[in-house]
């Protein structure tokens, strides 16, 4: 879910400056307008080390009118604290209703850190999860406007802001050994946020992610989520606890697609010669994987003409027969209409050691039913969880998911779409159907950045394939299940 | 929240005959009824060991037309099931739209008998919950009718159905040897029942407690339980899967008060004699207490001239002064009332080692403000899980939570306040709210009754407090708290 805040996302000085004189002006009217109304408003302030969740907090106390501000920082327990039920400590700093108060740090802290430590286990951690998820619902039922905010930076975003910060002899003390010790395990720590967010991120308390590289855009981000979820909540005081979550659009028009660098390329020769190799790995792997009974279920989903079908015959093609299965999805049978729609899709679930390949699958619902309206929106927005939970115990039970997005841009489409026009054995595969997707192409991009968003999971990550270049992509696809699939095998 | 299920519910043979034949119609004709439906009906079949689950299965294959009932048992997983995450047995079995499957056993079956065994630890049994919780509201988002029938027989219930089969020749082989091995457990094993059933508890798939004492209520309840699920669902298709669980009223009329024996009493000798020695104890036991860090926190409540003071007088002559706080719950104070509810009960959480008695408490949300119509419905109704959290973070926090309704009757109240009317310096106990409170006593009845089937639970249990008899209520006060404080103890 970290990969959409990613994108390199920032604000020119001159842009800052505009945005910023109407954001003031609007932050100390919506703050007035608080007076008298039955909400307190909630603000976590929480995220990676270095992405200045502090100087956040100081412009918020800047932009805001201090005086009706209430700012807390958790650090160690008091002794006071010590000696009562943990949550003590946040029920005396809650904001009454009217005002503001910035958490800086939060209930969350304390469960994250000590998962990272070692000091809980994955159980434990999801149990917290769920317990404040229930705090938190009980606040906002209670008609409190809970604003979470995850400053993120990327490993290397955070290892360049600590060398900045180190090279500025009035900033050097900000970055202290520990944070350099916490680098060290940024990927486990990565992937322990990513579980503790994705869990506690509910309709009525949504996890925003703000891209933290840069400065004006992480403040300005901040403080128009926090105008934005008080104007919303003022507009319209029914919460709907159920509804699914739906995040702000935090910078129109990037996706995460934009970040799949498509000029990459390889020539035939290296190609040829590491396909072989490749193959020769996997069919190795796969056959050890069956003796340990470890099954692998890979998904194929990508634009049309994207080069899907190519890439799984070379999948397929150094995999033993018996060992293998590749499933086409298609409309779904009378038999599977009558069930609930994943029904299709876990009765193919293979036995341990086997390989599945799906061309095309579950991903269907948020992608072409998204798309086509085929699926009404409460529907897809609520297949997105439903799909996790899919994949999760897919993934409990020792099954390797990996899943590929190829990707290539309209021109190439375009490209692909009018040679198999002209090629006679490739005509069979252009249909008019084809060329209607087209003109879709933008909700899909729309749809596959949520898509990537909400689904690539610690245990079942996407893999964007830049896929301009076919050779290039089928490399990727099989580099990908190597790595994995060793990952697996220890 | 097994006590409301410990009543004694029974149906006579001949009321159970005429029942049986208009059931047996509808059923039929509901059966029929779904014939097209978008609806699969699912029935889960679970509960203790001898409460007659296989015969409620036999019954209803009886009563509805067994062409088009589907039935699984789950048994020992196949080979082809270990090979597969654990959940697909279950998927492979649900019924498709229009159909019912009873499935005896269920995806509830293997969580608590592991827990039971010591296989997994409770925040893993709480997880397991929390999965299960998700994967029955995908299906009943998806349009399946879900029934959770858990079957229940108290400990000794269960102990003379066991001796009664053995009896019976035919019938002995339905008894075995391990059946009288977790009887041995039954305490233990309907603790984690309790917190299993209160965890997966949902508005759009309640639990359903039956007594199963008695076969004929029992299987009368089950197949009627079935129908109002079908028939509810089918008027409203539209599921609000955030709304508060509501439980059928099983019995008409019978409430947890009517299992309260008022008919306890203690001559004044033997009270004086007891009562010295139990407050010498709780002393003992509070500074023992003291010194380990273990706070105690006595809630009462009760009918009013139900003899709350003079039994919290009584406990609080037991402790020295310096370890304990008294807090008489008024209406809440303007700083109060802008914030949460549970705010002013948590800001006197009391620090490690204290004894806190509260007279009147937070329970006053789903006693007189659901009662008075203060609160709505959605509040005062999501209050319960509120409090039930609120309590478990007491008790995590190593805090002993006693919680005492004073019960007297009707009559009882009546010669009170009369004697109150009468006697100078109790005059100004008894006001004109009292006489009004009397005049709800229905209505306060189902109130508690409702407070101790949802929020007696296994780490906060009520405790019901014969009181027609002041002396012996008092004495019952003080046993349970010094029971209560030696198990904390150890």
């Amino acid at each position: 879910m970290f990969e959409t805040a990613e994108l390199g996302r920032s604000i020119s000085k001159k842009d800052y400056k505009a945005r910023v004189a109407d954001l003031r002006f609007e932050m100390l009217q919506t703050q007035f307008g608080l007076h008298g109304a039955k909400h307190p408003v909630i603000v976590l302030i929480s995220g990676v080390d270095g992405a200045g969740k502090g100087e956040v907090v100081n412009r918020l106390n800047e932009w805001f009118d201090s005086r009706e501000l209430e700012i807390h920082a958790y650090g160690v327990p008091s002794d006071e604290e010590l000696e009562r039920p943990r949550f003590w400590r946040f029920w005396r700093t809650l904001p009454p209703r009217g005002r503001i108060g910035i958490l800086f740090g939060s209930w969350y802290t304390q469960p994250i850190v000590d998962r990272a430590a070692g000091l809980i286990d994955a159980d434990h951690l999801d149990a917290e999860m769920h317990r404040i998820a229930r705090f938190e619902r009980m606040l906002v039922e209670d008609g409190a406007i809970l604003v979470k905010l995850w400053f993120h930076l990327s490993r290397d975003a955070q290892e360049e802001r600590f060398r900045t910060l180190e090279a500025d002899k009035h900033q050097a003390w900000r970055v202290t050994p520990q944070d350099w010790k916490n680098f060290e395990h940024y990927g486990k720590f990565r992937k322990i946020c990513e579980r503790a967010l994705r869990q506690s991120d509910k309709s009525y308390a949504p996890w925003l992610v703000i891209e933290s590289a840069d400065a004006r855009y992480r403040d300005v981000t901040a403080a128009e989520a926090i105008l934005d979820a008080i104007k919303g909540r003022l507009a319209n005081p029914r919460i709907d606890t159920e509804a699914a979550v739906v995040h702000p659009d935090l910078d129109g028009g990037k996706t995460i697609l934009d970040s799949v660098d498509l000029t990459k390329t390889i020539d035939k020769a290296s190609y040829e010669k590491e396909l072989i190799k490749l193959q020769a790995r996997i069919n190795k792997l796969t056959w050890k994987a069956n003796a340990e009974g470890i099954s692998t279920l890979c998904v194929f989903e990508g634009w049309d003409a994207g080069g899907k079908g190519g890439a799984i015959r070379r999948l397929t093609g150094a995999v033993d027969a018996k060992l293998q299965n590749v499933i086409s999805i298609a409309a779904p049978t009378e038999e599977e209409r009558a069930q609930h729609y994943l029904w299709r899709f876990w009765r193919h679930v293979p036995r341990a050691g086997r390989v599945t390949v799906y061309d095309r699958s579950w991903y269907g619902r948020v992608l072409v039913e998204r798309v086509e309206g085929f699926a009404e929106e409460s529907v897809w927005r609520r297949a997105y969880s439903e799909i996790n939970e899919f994949e999760e115990q897919l993934t409990e039970a020792g099954i390797v998911v990996c899943k590929f997005w190829l990707h290539i841009d309209k021109d190439e489409q375009e490209r692909r779409f009018k040679e198999r026009a002209q090629i006679a054995h490739k005509k069979h595969k252009l249909t008019d159907e084809d060329w209607r997707n087209r003109e879709r192409w933008d909700d899909y991009r729309e749809a596959v950045d949520e898509m990537v968003t909400r689904c690539s999971t610690e245990f079942a990550p996407w893999t964007l394939v830049p896929a301009n270049d076919k050779l290039y992509a089928r490399l990727e696809v099989l580099r990908t299940v190597v790595r994995r699939l060793k990952d697996a095998l220890g």
